[in-house]
């Protein structure tokens, strides 16, 4: 073999950056290989963004680059379902190594995925489809290989945390901001897959399958996105009781059993993603031996994902140089096993309610009783109608002690049914 | 080749961690590696280290590990320079591959180490000897590949950040918190090499080593340890500037120049440092692509340290069960390549000074004439007599904008000559 031979399918933000990367630090890659790298084939359903010294090396059909012979590792930057599954997977069985950046398609097809790598013997790489430009799949995989993960936390989307930065940072709502985020290239044209929390719970379904070595799919993750968070719960939960709003997805891990979920979570002063603002990302992960990680960095954006990719190249180059590509599996997979998901009767936590009620006597009584019957006990209360405004409703903003989460959707469900209740309760956990 | 076999050298608190680990979690690290792992033989200068389940795989000399041709990989935790010199050089030479949590040998011995892992075709891993159990090696010479690093700075060495953080959360002086440290455990009956910097800056060393792919010495690094460092300087930073003091080890990267130092630095409130206090090591990474990146967790312990010995044992023993060991080198070093040192006057920086004097008049006007004469402008000020205080000498203490190092320093020379000067001035640089 003369040199490693790569073929990109995908020539949008992520892979312009790849190609850039290869010009800057052509000389340092091959260091790096120890043999030679060359960009053999292109492909993109747009040829002007084909930069002219790869004219020579386009293709319109990716099935072109999956079936040569010459290629040894396909890189996948086009994002989406399809076709992108299907360049992975034929790729694969036509054993050719994979550099992909698609959390989508992993998320969605794991099963698919890694049974065809173990079937033809070759290596996916994919840390760029997590936390942008940081290692963190390469960390829980392999630094993290000597510990039982119990937990794994995280900020996992960049857009998200644009928006809620500016929602705190200037005090307005989440429209306004999703045009901010939109304006600076922070959203896509279309956002949801990002504000409905589907992207985060992606991220986390791989690094929870990574960790569990099982599938942990996104539709068994329990799901909330950002577009209902109000600009009162943000004000009362900062102006009041010092906590910022964050979308975090997280994983405890209890035996055979996962609490999985991708919530918006108070976060306290002192906890470390506190200052995790704008387009940053950060993961916190807990080993039984290591103990409490963090990493922190961009996660998204044309340079760190970039970086994530071609650091991929690079080692999955060096096992194709040496003939070891495939040799060990890269992620471990059980597809006979299966993880049980935490339902919120065995879940405990302490969260942030607020009601919407009438402004008159015994409402507070009354939360507090129906809380009470079912063993949520109150840590702080905040209700602040001054005197000559009453008439116009009432905000009670109550935070809780430890409590079961089972008996306290329980209790709001009774709560949310009471006559003097105006609009359906918020309820978010904290994390100290 | 049945299984890996591995010796273990030093039973010290990281070497029973390592064992704990591999009783608790044999069966997972026997499924990464994919081929059986036993620790076949251990040593100790005290036999009573040695659980009853190994006694059998006792040696009093480590020779006989090294020597012993059935051991595939050797493990050295028993810190110091000599013997764990001759026995890593050993190891490598007997054709082993080795593992070693060894800060201090790695730092002053990177040209021996690393032309013997070359010449012998085989591979040392150190994790465990930066950061403790974060994967900060693995990441910045694998997760970061794609990048030309250009910044390096850490919280390195977690007897240090204990005693300053209790100095400043508590109010004490460095050796009331020394004791502190000593009777938790966290500083060393001898704790010179801590509090002197000594060891921030063989990890500094070594993170810098790897990433400007050639030796850069620890005698080469501007060092300054915290045993200088008043109450009064941590008192006004705070309350007046709103400063923490962290020892920070830092190198920025310029083309062939490196501005490399361990000093006690400022830290502000927005930077990524404010919040890792106590015993926890953090490590901001800055590379052209992947942009900053920071890595924080336990940086010293049994846990910590003995997960990142226990994960480079696995990742090794999958090499060895490939036969893939050494064929490609872990760490990038070219004998032939050097960087100078930057020189102060070729730095800049903005810094807290503070300046004991005699209370009268005409002082600060002096000081600030020959800042202004050096071009070394000042951002704030503070000076704190009341009214009838005065005789008993005073503080000024001064922020400067951005000024020149070289510049700066030949200023203080010349103040603390002035014969209204009471004593040496403090200066410490402060990182935004």
């Amino acid at each position: 073999m003369e040199k490693i031979s790569i073929g990109i399918i995908g020539l949008g933000t992520v892979g312009q950056g790849v190609l850039e990367i290869f010009s800057k630090h052509k000389k340092a890659i091959i260091d790096r290989v120890g043999k030679e790298v060359e960009i053999d084939a292109v492909c993109d359903t747009d040829k002007k963004k084909v930069p002219k010294y790869l004219l020579n090396a386009y293709s319109a059909n990716w099935q072109e680059i999956v079936e040569n012979p010459k290629i040894d590792l396909v890189v996948e930057l086009i994002g989406g379902w399809e076709p992108a599954r299907t360049i992975i997977l034929s790729a694969l069985s036509s054993k050719k190594n994979v550099v992909t950046a698609n959390k989508a398609v992993l998320a969605r097809y794991w099963d698919e995925v890694f049974r065809s790598v173990r079937k033809h013997g070759n290596l996916i790489y994919f840390e760029a489809a997590v936390g942008g430009g940081i290692p963190v799949v390469q960390s829980l995989n392999e630094g993290l290989a000597a510990n039982k993960i119990t937990k794994i936390s995280g900020i996992l989307n960049g857009t998200t945390n644009f928006i809620l930065t500016k929602m705190q940072k200037e005090d307005i709502g989440f429209s306004t901001a999703l045009d901010y985020a939109r304006k600076y290239g922070f959203a896509e044209a279309n956002p949801s897959f990002d504000i409905k929390g589907i992207d985060t719970a992606n991220k986390l379904s791989i690094l929870t399958s990574i960790a569990a070595e099982c599938w942990v799919k996104t539709d068994e993750i329990n799901i909330e996105g950002i577009d209902g968070i109000s600009r009162q719960d943000i004000n009362i939960s900062k102006n009041e009781f010092n906590y910022t709003i964050k979308l975090i997805g997280k994983s405890i891990f209890d035996n055979d059993k996962i609490d999985i979920t991708v919530r918006p979570t108070l976060i306290s002063e002192s906890h470390p993603f506190r200052n995790v603002d704008g387009e940053y990302n950060a993961i916190l992960l807990h080993g039984d031996v290591a103990e409490d990680l963090m990493f922190y960095g961009k996660g998204a954006g044309r340079g760190p994902a970039a970086s994530a990719v071609v650091s991929d190249i690079i080692f999955l180059s060096r096992h194709i140089a040496n003939k070891t590509a495939g040799l060990s599996p890269y992620i471990n997979y059980n597809p006979n096993k299966k993880i049980n998901i935490m339902k919120s009767a065995d879940k405990e936590g302490c969260y942030y309610l607020r009601f919407s009620v009438e402004d008159r006597p015994g409402v507070l009584a009354s939360i507090a009783n129906i809380l009470a019957k079912n063993r949520v006990s109150i840590a702080a209360v905040y209700q602040n109608v001054l005197p000559g405004q009453s008439g116009k409703g009432a905000s009670v903003v109550i935070i809780t002690h430890r409590a079961n989460e089972g008996k306290l959707f329980k209790s709001l469900e009774v709560i949310d049914r009471q006559k003097y209740v105006k609009g359906k309760s918020a309820v978010y956990p904290i994390e100290n």
